[in-house]
């Protein structure tokens, strides 16, 4: 049986494969989806912030160990993992499609599937696009729009020396996911948190009204990588203890090294930021049921260390870059 | 002589090729590049338009015969040309750029400095993106945020029967520019044209802030598809006086059939619109130096025609489809 693909329908069926079954409108929204632009109000007194992600299949993604609907879920996650960084609510979405001709229906459609699925989990509404052709890998590229008060915005500014250091939820499971698909093997969590990963929206909301955050970015790239990102500008370094990091049991199991995997693995998409050290009960709260972990604090120099408790030094691995590597990681 | 190619630098740098020399940043910024999000405050009372467009290599643009300049310049000004059509004033960017290793430096610097200029001509603040390695060719996405007060969106929504239609500058010199590379030949005001198109922004302003128009987009693919595409949805239909369609001179000296070109031919990116057929003066001062024509009217059922003045009918040629024709027209 051969798919049927792309080519046999039209572009405005196509769209409307995206397009349909969106949840209910807003009522800010003044132009929808089939006009040349979208078009809504925003809310009395608060910023848009606005992001834009793509994935592109051979590099973010393969067909052959992600499941299109997780790849539509995937590219919603991580746009709006970026929102969730500065503490924004998302609202719209734009997505920009390009395909190549022999791209089979099943395929778009569960795309459009994942995409429609996550979109309404987190109430986006997605509003307009485009589909082009292409003669090369599948790119999909969103642009997500949220809101917020502007005097709440989280930025990767703001660190001081002395701050602690704090991320959400557990590091390294999509690295280790990644590397388990390379060798064949396959782990329910660890895959999961590798294709279908859950972006930190209310727990970057929450983290903003808090109003205790001094800068905050999300683990797209590693924590190697991220925090030299957001200290590094600034003139400032970390010491990270190693005990600390936080690990999940499924990369314990996994047999791989579990720091190394954690502090080097990227897209875990969970949240790292700075804030005093004293105020670990109100940062708590404002992350509710999602694990707060302090792993290290912010120090005067840009070096960066993990510091054993017997007081030993080993610099904090890298991460990695898209395009300088030598070794193509992804 | 080798061209140093994307690989050999970090993705640090290669986003800092298009993020260099912005424009004077806008006060309503709050959050710059650099950070996992940009975020502005929009304007009191103003609605946010946006839409997304992408340039794909292979089939909106060949680097044998675009300069990386025009790309760079052509995706700003595609994207400038939807908010032109709801009659948004362009404000802010974003820009998604999928390279492969192996891409030149000098193409993404000249990308990066033919987005720059657009942005600039515009007042365009490119203040946010990201860039991904891919297998394949060149993507790029923009998406572009403009404002616009509520009640004066223009939208496809609108016409009535009766309407005259109107279209702004010539049509089919793009279409003209494309016979001509294939063909191996060369005019400049064609070839720029296609490479370079002139988005109607000002145009768009004024014919919103007008009052007049009862419903608007612009011309990117062809003048056939995009008046069925504005009609069709509403039930309605056209009448188009062939020898009214606009056409200019370098398109009349192309030895192509001008009327055939000028309808069937997309990337025009000048404004059509109905709006009533007695305010013609209005109309033209909302439009300053551009060229009106008065090309046909919207009649009551969903037939497109072209009439001519001994009263003969054929049908207005379609346009092209993406992902259906058989033949590969683009």
């Amino acid at each position: 049986m051969t798919d049927r693909t792309i080519a046999e329908i039209g572009e405005a069926e196509l769209i409307a494969r995206f397009a349909e079954r969106a949840i209910a409108p807003f009522p800010e929204v003044i132009v929808e989806n089939g006009d040349d632009a979208a078009a809504f109000l925003p809310r009395n007194g608060l910023a848009v912030v606005t992001t834009t992600d793509a994935l592109v299949e051979g590099v973010h993604f393969e067909l052959y160990f992600s499941d299109p609907r997780s790849v539509g879920r995937k590219l919603v996650s991580v746009n709006l993992s970026d929102l969730a960084a500065m503490g924004a609510e998302p609202r719209y979405m734009l997505l920009s499609a390009c395909l190549p001709r022999s791209t089979p229906l099943r395929v778009v459609e569960g795309i459009a599937e994942g995409v429609r699925s996550r979109c309404a989990e987190f109430r986006v509404h997605l509003f307009g696009g485009n589909v082009s052709r292409t003669s090369g890998p599948i790119v999909l590229s969103a642009t997500l729009l949220g809101e917020i008060a502007p005097d709440r915005v989280m930025t990767r500014r703001g660190s001081v020396a002395g701050d602690a250091i704090w991320v959400t939820g557990s590091l390294g499971d999509a690295r280790a996911g990644l590397e388990l698909v390379r060798t064949g093997k396959r782990d329910e969590a660890l895959t999961r948190a590798l294709v279908d990963p859950t972006p930190r929206v209310a727990e970057g909301i929450g983290l903003a009204k808090s109003g205790l955050v001094h800068a905050a970015c999300d683990l797209s790239d590693g924590l190697g990588r991220d925090l030299r990102r957001l200290l590094m500008p600034l003139g400032l370094g970390a010491e990270i203890d190693p005990r600390a990091v936080p690990i999940s049991r499924a990369l314990l199991a996994s047999g791989l090294d579990p720091v190394t995997t954690a502090v080097e693995g990227g897209e875990d998409y969970e949240l790292l930021f700075t804030a005093p050290i004293d105020r670990r009960d109100d940062l708590a709260r404002a992350l509710g049921s999602t694990a707060l972990t302090l792993i290290g604090r912010v120090v005067d120099r840009p070096i960066f260390e993990l510091v054993e408790a017997e007081g030993e030094r080993a610099p904090l691995p890298g991460g990695f870059d898209h395009f300088a590597h030598v070794e193509d990681r992804r």
